[in-house]
């Protein structure tokens, strides 16, 4: 029934992190010394939280960036307290010259080649990384069912999402940064219904 | 936001596989130590399997079995293989002296105490195996979202199972075992409705 492979391919449940640069090039464009310089320079202060929640860097690429962790609450909780760190030190940047990173999470039973992670759920928490909203983070369902209640935040329900190449469809949450601001969403969410 | 604790709990994400015996009490009551004995022999052939598939075995109790694999994949072959081997050890056994094991495998954030695991995530994988059919395997909706497509099985969907002691209902999959079985048992339920 099943079939033993010797050979077969490694799998292991992961949380997979995905982040990125909202407008990357366009503050390249403005600033392109300036921009790298201070990407490098909050990656210095995103790895040390990254590491302190157990998280392991698998690849850079430019501005973007795949994590994995063990557990998907320290995923949820790293991503949180990395926003929270860049919310402070963008406090004093006039607002279009701020680095807004976007970040998505989502659990799976990913295939592990070596140092590198593949599969479908790696793909998803880069297309939830797409649907983030510049300085917020989305997660899955699947991340959302293992984290509620776990993590000190709130969630909005943003339903179920058609992900470009991705077969299913993916219920997705955003994490709430403060109430006012999820509030300010809902009222232009009801006054510009799309 | 995010309170750092030095000594705080560690987690990771798991697939917890719990097992029994359907009807021990009864099959000890039939023959003490022809019961032992025969649990003692599948047993070593099981273990056998776990291995092979990554398991981890965290306890054992009596009749009762917590296994822990890095893949719920790997966890759900398993399971079939340990089934598809104990119906082969079951052929020529008469019907009333069968040891049939019970299967439910979850998947969860769970919390890590040195060698043992704990949390809800295992609590609802003992849930899991108390409603499986002797002889099946029954899953979460975690664990299914990701097994489908990856594990040659039919899966049935049970629907939402208030689960003891768990708070909010869960949503299982029991997996077919053949067609014949499968549509024995929608006939059933059609006559009897409950």
């Amino acid at each position: 029934m099943v079939q033993e492979q010797p050979g077969r391919v490694g799998r292991r449940l992961s949380a997979i992190l995905a982040a990125d640069v909202a407008g990357y090039s366009r503050l390249m464009g403005l600033d392109e010394v300036g921009t790298a310089r201070a990407l490098r320079e909050h990656r210095v202060v995103a790895d040390a939280i990254v590491t302190r929640h157990g998280g392991r860097i698998v690849k850079t690429t430019g501005d973007g960036l795949l994590l994995e962790f063990p557990s998907v609450v320290d995923a949820a909780e790293c991503a949180v307290a990395v926003q929270a760190m860049m919310a402070e030190r963008n406090a004093d940047v006039p607002q279009d010259r701020r680095m807004l990173f976007r970040i998505g999470i989502n659990l799976g039973d990913i295939l592990i080649e070596g140092d590198d992670i593949l599969g479908e759920g790696v793909n998803v928490a880069a297309r939830l990384e797409g649907i983030a909203e510049p300085g917020g983070i989305c997660i899955s369902s699947s991340a959302y069912e293992q984290v509620r209640g776990k993590v000190g935040v709130e969630f909005i329900d943003l339903g179920e999402q058609s992900l470009k190449n991705i077969a299913r469809p993916v219920r997705a949450y955003a994490v709430a940064r403060d109430g006012s601001r999820a509030g300010a969403r809902d009222r232009a969410a009801a006054q510009n219904p799309l």
